[in-house]
């Protein structure tokens, strides 16, 4: 598929980082990591189309995944929001992962691990004949070794979805991986500090209500760890 | 502090659900629940100062809490995002919880289960003499217990932060917690279907690395779970 081509992670006045600074982390291969590591990016969009023509910002979750150096997400053609974006509208697009507690001596210097990706831009709808494989890359992002198992999408199925692509060509990382940094007069307190690492994990798979006796979980579930 | 009444929660043409509005929850408890679940919300500002005068969608990720009938969330007086929603700018405020993936007998049809809350509306700006109260809030939304193990905040750094109280006048909140529902046509295929489960977990803590020694973990941290 037509790509971007992949350069280092540039620095715009949009993207570079005024707040924490020192969290930015400027490669392109940590901005793929993020990313690749998500499972629901939000995707920012503004309709100024209300009655009194304030520039209205919404947030849309979504599913995704990244191709290359750019992403991809789906939604439905009967939503507005998503026609604004397909129309190309300025967005925003975000994974924001979680990964701990950082539990200070003050409430003011707690805070929390994290891993943040910023994508602006404007997206492209991507055309009939690449939206199959779009679809496949969604899919096995969320759901990995999936796709192989299912049939091949319905011609209705596909035409009731828009999969929309966002360049990686504007983008910042911002990484906070560190425990708690402390008022140096909080230093000698009696107060514990630390961490509180945070993970996500999958639960044992539940059967649907109508699955038929003897089909047993399937290869690419069983793979699913996180 | 002063708070909006609370109400139902109206259907606006701004709030009300489009897509699969079957998955609406339309009463004030299941918004608060959704709100009081998460950790992180995803706050979006529009900055129309850009050079072609374009509204730029922005997502912040910010920690916050639900006071009674609004959402109470900091940042730094230093961004200059935030201080365009200390001055009003109309903003989205969503907070998502990923509760598992919807593991369909089509790609189409598989999903994922979740609870997502979306609230509409412009900021203010908490007072001086309310911002400690809702520092204590905020703080005690992410790490319950840990404010009173606290010292109080020093006049500095409650200087150094801006409070945003976005109430809960407007507002649409999505729960999808069901198996999948599968195009009838593929009920009779061998493929697997059901839910995995997602949950996010706290481990153990770990100390800071100039945490001095004897100090044990605070009750605080003891009872967190997930």
């Amino acid at each position: 598929m037509n790509q971007p081509v992949a350069e280092p992670l540039g620095s715009t006045a949009r993207t570079r980082l005024r707040r924490l600074p020192e969290k930015a982390a400027t490669d392109r291969a940590a901005l793929h990591a993020v990313l690749d590591a998500g499972l629901v990016a939000h995707v920012a969009v503004t309709d100024s189309s209300g009655p009194n023509g304030a520039a209205q910002p919404y947030i849309l979750p979504v599913a995704y995944a990244r191709d290359g150096e750019r992403v991809l997400f789906h939604g439905s053609t009967g939503s507005r929001l998503f026609r604004g974006l397909a129309e190309g509208a300025p967005t925003c697009l975000t994974v924001t992962l979680l990964d701990g507690l950082v539990v200070a001596r003050s409430a003011f210097e707690s805070s929390m691990q994290y891993r943040g990706a910023m994508v602006l831009g404007s997206c492209r709808m991507v055309p009939e004949g690449e939206k199959e494989r779009a679809l496949e890359l969604i899919t096995e992002h969320l759901m990995p070794g999936r796709w192989k198992e299912l049939r091949a999408p319905k011609r209705k199925e596909l035409a009731a979805t828009v999969v929309l692509a966002l360049p990686l060509t504007e983008a910042s990382v911002k990484i906070s991986d560190g425990g708690p940094t402390d008022d140096p007069d909080d230093l000698d307190s009696p107060v514990w500090a630390g961490v509180v690492p945070l993970h996500e994990v999958y639960c044992d798979p539940v059967p649907a209500a109508d699955l038929a006796p003897g089909i047993d979980v399937p290869a690419s579930v069983r793979t699913w760890r996180r």
